[in-house]
């Protein structure tokens, strides 16, 4: 093995330059097919009878860029001069569709105000560096010229991080991780790979899959988001459970960073070495993980690796309700066996996935078979209540027997039934078509949105209860209707994260207060019984209003100290996280 | 579950307020017995051997407290009065002894010093604050009259965390943390246990054992070290491959520390609520955590615990040589399997252990069994090179026997033998011993320590191979004998910590200078060979110097930007962690 450097050797040659982007309206690359109503017997009635809405009524079509009214650039000449020299002119865009693109995230906030031309502080210009040391003249000229550095990965962010503060007098650039999307080298004693920043999921895992190994990490966002990201934002994927968070995932990194006041340079680099662990003082890797680019600029990192286990299998069950499947939840996660994912969807939940299968799902799906609907009925089970899980199981064919094993003996402890891998697989086929659905469903007037958050085991059914009835009250204080529903996602020792995702029927052009009014409800209530205000997703604008509640007042003055200290500028990101007496979201939608 | 409180009911009544303290020059309490060198019957002709050394020649003896020149308090009657008001009289020390035992930790440096007269920079008072009111009191005090503040737990620390700055003008506290020794609370469906920060390991332990509970943190400083000082040192316990380091232990808590600047009050809590996990921004908790007194005073934490395991098992292993164990338990690390501890010694370890068993301990010991020695000659194993290695297992009897195959089959895969359960209930019994043997060494002038370090697993040969030249090279240059013996001690994903003890045999009144060659020989090779400057003992004052190798200038910028920002008054412990260009711990030994 050998250490970082700033030009290792790619195990495999740059797959060209050509940077992956997603449409200015939507989730995903421009032509991706869009949700496949049509396909979906069943999901139309199950729409009309919880929200009241014909899914039917307006096919999703392209809205026209050419109807925007993008601000104009306002990079100046030297700026853009330096840029030029930084990265050549080809990586200095100042296109009007590429800085709408990098105006926003993909949260449902973003589409709705890029749909109706509400644009905000459009980036001067995407910046597209191809190395660490671009990365660095880059930012040396951005804080010479005091400008704004936002930096930007697969776009996918849904907590307003990646937009420019309002009213942002300096220029601002968007800096476009892309290029740097490599997997350099592989450490196979130490099952450690340095992976550049601005890979995306699918790229980084097809270069690690070539050669024998798998990062683990899976998170909903897979497609469109990057191992940068990944870190800035603190990610989990769906199979964390064996994998770890990213931040157990990440090893060490490399940042681009301010110099302190007085050095001769602008920048410098953090350089954190691939270790396991370490009691050098406040966990300085830990301070990027999360630091959504107020810190600097990640450009690549060591993360630990697995080998491609030999057996794979994603087992269903059936709980009677909710309770009983948490309940197994928790026991699996005291007991001797770590399965790689562990996954139940509350009734709300169960029922959607139902109502959202395919034609063709139900050869190999037992959602609708009778023959399990009878079984379930003669146990005296409540239909209207029942919960699907999934459990994954990854290891050498007797660990994934052994860990069967006991894994079913608790769910039967619950009450459970197990009912095979059918579901599993088309659990894995479908996990990333969510961002379609929420798409396609605003198009016809529901937005819809998640909110995600961990709490001890002692309060997972105390805060999935109280959150549904937050939401509840606060659509029909609204006069609209509403769907929530939620999965636990994410298993540790100490507890769980449940996944909420909710949806109202509210077309109207105050869709957004509406929208606001829910999302707060579910976020207070995540305050209230002992939650976090995100699991992984991350704070950015839309979530700091919760963050002296989340961490407590010392927790933001720590976070401000580390900021202010090493960004005395505010070039980096300002105002994400912990900002200065802004309001929230809701100054958002009153934008809107 | 309840939230945190500053006022919960404790779940027993408390224990008394007599704290523990150890005695001045040495380790453990006045009275302990000292190491039983007339039980080793092989040990002397080790000794002999290795170093040259009689270590009968000179029984260990109580050092004359009367010798010390103290110097005298200087604090003041504003700040004693406002103490008084904060703890009451009983509870603010100005005694002389009292004070010398808070002036240093239990490095071998530090009891050089002590044993020498040399008393440094000795604390004001020491205070005993009962709660976390009494906590903020006293800091509101401290920083009122720029004083400087810094916490005490166990007292073992070992890289000169506790001490003042030398030559500090300003008055000096040490906050002795032990009357706040309770378990406070547990909740059972999360497995999470309220302690508080003062608990020291046994105390915590046997609170925990009653109700079924245990933390599963047992450090090799655990009788004389407390959660607090846990947490503020990053510290990892022998059984940290099931339970985790205390960094992943630790899921929630409390720290009293300065109220920004313009805020009404002078100090303000930190309250982390109890979170399996989160995407909040930088990790706060993992800030505070190795903190060392820079941030504030931790008064709580929500731990994680776990049920007493059904079974528990330690199995003893030999190797033909110690790259065979390494290699053996990195394919350990990355199998199916997670044992709660695995440790292999390396073959000076070996002998060092063979040659420190007691008169009684060949009953249960196969160290020295002659069938073994005659199977590992059949092998044709060089008897110079064979190493131990000890595998715990832990938890259901079903688990224990599918962990212990599985384990047993890579041992053999590596040309290793099992050799039972015997030498590990020994390593059980004796594993808190060695404190007491260095500072028996100490007596007959062969001043020894410890320093570890955790490199990625493709570098654990090396870094041992290299660390262990450089250390004979400096005690040859240094004219002296010496001895370096290591372990793994603790095993990742990614990669392994590997703990050095070596010894000098170096009696002379300069003996402190060659000790200081050998340990910055060894820190010097951790770094040249990708390994930590620590892994679990922190920084103090001791490792400070080597910090921008260890995590780069750019981390030394993130640290300071966050203790300067904290505690721009550099009243908490300053000094430690990254210090303001002062010289390391060459300068400590040329003050000796």
């Amino acid at each position: 093995m050998t250490q970082t450097s700033d030009q290792p050797s790619p195990i495999q040659p740059a797959r060209g330059n050509q940077v992956k982007r997603q449409k200015w309206w939507g989730w995903g690359a421009d032509g991706d097919k869009p949700y496949a109503v049509h396909n979906k017997p069943k999901f139309p009635a199950f729409a009309q009878e919880v929200l009241g809405v014909d899914i039917l009524a307006k096919p999703l079509q392209t809205p026209d860029f050419s109807a925007l009214d993008v601000p104009a650039s306002i990079l100046g000449d030297e700026l853009r001069q330096r840029l030029v020299e930084a990265v050549g002119a080809d990586n200095v865009d100042t296109g009007d569709e590429l800085r709408v693109i990098h105006s926003y995230g993909k949260g449902v906030r973003d589409l709705v105000r890029v749909r109706r031309g509400q644009l905000g502080r459009v980036p001067d210009a995407v910046v597209h560096p191809g190395n660490t040391d671009e990365v660095q003249a880059v930012m040396e000229a951005a804080l010479e010229a005091d400008a704004v550095v936002i930096p930007y990965g697969g776009g996918s962010n849904i907590v307003a991080a990646l937009e420019a503060e309002p009213g942002e007098q300096r220029q601002v650039l968007s800096i476009n991780m892309g290029r740097m999307n490599k997997v350099l080298e592989i450490d196979e004693a130490a099952e450690i790979a340095l992976i550049q920043a601005g890979a995306l999921g699918p790229d980084m895992e097809a270069q690690l899959n070539e050669e024998g190994w798998t990062l683990g990490h899976f998170p909903d966002s897979f497609v469109w988001s990057t191992v940068g990201g990944w870190i800035a934002t603190r990610s989990s994927g769906s199979q964390s459970d064996k994998y770890g968070d990213i931040s157990e995932v990440t090893r060490g990194l490399q940042m681009v960073m301010p110099a302190p006041a007085g050095d001769a340079e602008r920048t410098q680099l953090l350089e954190l070495r691939p270790l396991p662990s370490y009691s050098s003082g406040p966990n300085v890797r830990e301070m990027v993980l999360g630091s959504e680019g107020r810190l600097g600029i990640i450009t690549q990192a060591w993360m630990q690796v697995h080998k491609l286990a030999p057996v794979r299998e994603v087992q269903a069950y059936f709980y009677p309700n909710y309770e009983a499947g948490l309940k197994a939840a928790e026991l699996i996660a005291h007991s001797d066996v770590r399965p790689m994912m562990l996954r139940v969807s509350d009734a709300n939940e169960t029922k959607f996935s139902m109502a959202n299968g395919s034609k063709s799902s139900s050869k190999v799906s037992h959602y609708s078979n009778k023959a399990v609907q009878k079984l379930m009925e003669a146990k005296g089970w409540d239909l209207d209540q029942i919960c699907i899980s999934f459990v994954g199981f990854e290891g050498s064919a007797v660990h994934v027997r052994y860990a069967k094993g006991a894994v079913n003996k608790i769910v039967r402890s619950q009450g459970g039934m197990n009912v095979g891998k059918g579901p599993g697989t088309l659990f894995d086929q479908k996990k990333y078509d969510i961002p379609y659905i929420r798409d396609f469903l605003l198009n016809i007037g529901v937005p819809a949105d998640v909110s995600e958050t961990a709490t001890p085991w002692s309060r997972t059914v105390e805060i999935h209860t109280e959150t549904v009835k937050a939401a509840t009250k606060a659509w029909e204080e609204a006069g609209t209707r509403g769907f929530i529903m939620c999965h636990l996602s994410h298993s540790y020792h100490a507890g769980a994260c449940q996944y909420f995702t909710f949806a109202i029927a509210d077309d109207s052009e105050q869709n957004m207060r509406t929208y606001d009014q829910v999302k707060r409800a579910v976020q207070d209530s995540f305050m209230a019984h002992g939650g976090t205000v995100s699991h992984h997703h991350g704070v950015g604008e839309e979530h700091s209003p919760w963050m002296a509640q989340d961490i407590s007042e010392g927790g933001v003055t720590i976070q401000k100290a580390l900021f202010d200290g090493v960004d005395p500028g505010r070039n980096l990101n300002p105002g994400k996280i912990v900002h200065d007496g802004k309001p929230g979201i809701s100054s958002n939608s009153e934008d809107a």
